[in-house]
């Protein structure tokens, strides 16, 4: 038989999210009069904006006449959609990026796993704790880290802890680190990055010849004008980093797929020989050969985010969301809890009354309140006495959740 | 600087379709004139089945609305559509494929460039010659060949020679390999795969702990009823096959993307401390790592070709391209060209005449009778001295492709 990547038994059976699901359907089980609900997945509940909707009905359109149809198209995206994303979301915060350097995809969970194909693997690589899974598994099952250890940390990464005493944005690392993976708004914490903060990062990675692999899916969330909603709002940052983007939070594309990453032409990485070679170029090789472009469907329904009704209706989503975050965070603050987050982030990031562990939470909100939300040790050990609430849900929902949560934990 | 993956340092820089471009880029310049007709890549020129439309624009619509809207939906895909595929593409052909063994994804050729992923760097791995270049230039990518000798040959590969003596059907291998890619319908020799080829493989597969890496994206254009459709028509492929499918070529989706991979459970790989691992809990951790689910728009238009709206609709693409199929065949070969494929495959494998190159026949056909085609060269070593023609264009196009082509090489 064919032998396998064993790199995959490293991996730990019981991933977050499937956990959750089994102690839910079991509570559901057991009380199905129980009316439960969910703040635990970042999924997003309101509809698509309009704007899309009417540009992907033109799209479907399109594909039933000869001359409009579209079939393969080019693997990097669509010109129209990567000149809109350069002028809105960089040129118009003073980002030097071009359109070229825009490598559209149907998603940023597929793109931050595969940007590691393009490099080696003897790069020291550094992971904030707690950290969005996906960063911490795909370099596991690229043989990237030796096995876990009791807490569920590998041997081999270097984890940079976020806690409240650093308002959840790590010190720089002591050491030389060459893949740096940093995501603010963050998930799962909320916290944000301010410039100078960045600034710090960009200055570290260009020094030590650094590439910060910059998650900015969560950037629509900011409301505060001085925060940065791209790393490329630090100058250096061209040289140092690259930076993930979606469209599943601000325009609701969760399960309509869109996303896009930033690969600038100045990015640099060693080979073997010495040389210097153009990350750009070798992203370029992968996304074209193991990649065939986004829907076109898809894509015009993304490039509708970028006009005047788009923007305005992701605005709309977006503000609807903020302020169940700022109802949960001000809610469970009034009861008596410490509560991170939720101000420029959809997460709420709550320290867990009374010592309780972050499942011994997660068992009573849901048997007590009937409300689910996500375990912070699920992130990572410095996770561990956190708990996450997301403000994606209905209105009506947010409010009962945080009455049934205050019932219960007011401390 | 971080390391790169000096793997991609191997490829060959000037891959196929982008010198065919250039080529073709350089005398439409010179002649402005020229009406260019592209019978070179294998791409669909015919509108979207309506039933694919409709469900598609109900399902923008589902979007728009708190009841039916999705967000994230399963990463394997909906189980509507894994039903359908279960139900049409295998049951109905006795084949006994389940469909939680049916992986729905954005598209056949990130499926087979990602399938890698699962298996250990030191497997001994076959591909045919000429080949889908895909296969090979994901196998360098990842380590697993040495450099490419002059005629564009990796080291560490096993090259099995599909030549017109072999009806483009190769030998079984004279050694043992644990992985094998075979594509029937072929790309880009037309060649087809009957059951009794398929169950050598099977036989030998099963005998050398093989896996076979099947790729059956062309299969709807199979008219020949004794022709297998799926390696799963023959006994014994549960054990020793994965099969990729795509919705590209049957039903147009080459700009829409879907596609699908089917993973039996009873597929075996090892462990280093010899343990059999399934293959199908690697490949179901991969998909739920690193990839998101495809579209929930595009799985509605994917359902719909299993409709029986739908199926007819796509007999009727089907029927019109395999027309086009004979049409340049029959055209062809009336002129005194070997012409191979173009009955059950919607490629003409050509002889190039005179004892032409490749690449000659493409630059005499693109100057003199402003036709693309492809240089079969491009697919391997074997393929120099063919060319191969694709049926998928207008009918009005391809019949003046033919003539045009027919005044120039009769021979």
């Amino acid at each position: 038989m064919p032998n396998i990547n064993s790199n995959y038994l490293k991996l730990k059976a019981g991933y977050l999210f499937p956990e959750i699901a089994r102690r839910v359907n079991a509570f559901a089980a057991k009380n199905p009069d129980a009316k439960i609900i969910k703040l635990g997945i970042g999924d997003v509940t309101e509809p698509l904006p309009e704007a899309c909707r009417i540009a992907m009905i033109k799209a479907v359109d399109d594909q039933g006449k000869h001359a409009t149809f579209h079939g393969y198209g080019p693997e990097q995206g669509y010109s129209w959609l990567r000149e809109a994303i350069a002028e809105h979301d960089f040129k118009a915060r003073g980002c030097n990026i071009a359109a070229d350097e825009i490598f559209v995809s149907d998603g940023s969970k597929c793109d931050t796993g595969n940007i590691l194909d393009i490099f080696g693997d003897d790069n020291v690589i550094a992971v904030t704790d707690p950290v969005y899974p996906v960063y911490v598994d795909t370099n596991v099952m690229c043989g990237h880290t030796g096995e876990a250890d009791g807490t569920g940390e590998y041997s081999g990464l270097v984890y940079l802890r976020a806690t409240a005493e650093n308002n959840f944005t790590p010190e720089l690392p002591d050491q030389k680190v060459d893949l740096i993976y940093l995501c603010y708004p963050n998930n799962p914490t909320g916290a944000v990055a301010s410039k100078e903060y960045l600034e710090r990062w960009v200055d570290y990675a260009n020094r030590n010849g650094s590439i910060i692999l910059f998650d900015a899916a969560y950037e629509a969330f900011i409301t505060d004008d001085s925060l940065p909603h791209s790393i490329y709002e630090i100058e250096g940052a061209r040289k140092c980093a690259i930076e993930f983007r979606s469209f599943s939070k601000n325009a609701g594309f969760t399960g309509t797929r869109c996303g896009f990453t930033v690969v600038p032409k100045d990015l640099m990485g060693t080979a073997p020989n010495g040389d210097n070679i153009e990350i750009y170029k070798l992203w370029n090789r992968r996304h074209c050969t193991k990649f065939n472009g986004a829907s076109y469907i898809i894509q015009r329904g993304a490039a509708a985010v970028y006009t005047e009704a788009g923007q305005e209706q992701v605005r709309g989503l977006v503000d609807f969301y903020m302020e169940n975050a700022r109802l949960i965070r001000e809610g469970l603050t009034a009861q008596g809890l410490s509560c991170y987050g939720g101000v420029n982030a959809p997460y709420v990031w709550i320290k867990t009354p009374n010592g309780l562990s972050s499942w011994e939470f997660f068992d009573k909100l849901l048997s007590e309140a009937h409300v689910v939300g996500t375990p912070g040790s699920g992130f990572g050990k410095s996770g561990e006495g956190y708990f996450r609430l997301s403000a994606f849900n209905s209105r009506i929902n947010v409010e009962q959740a945080i009455e049934r949560v205050s019932a219960k934990v007011a401390v």
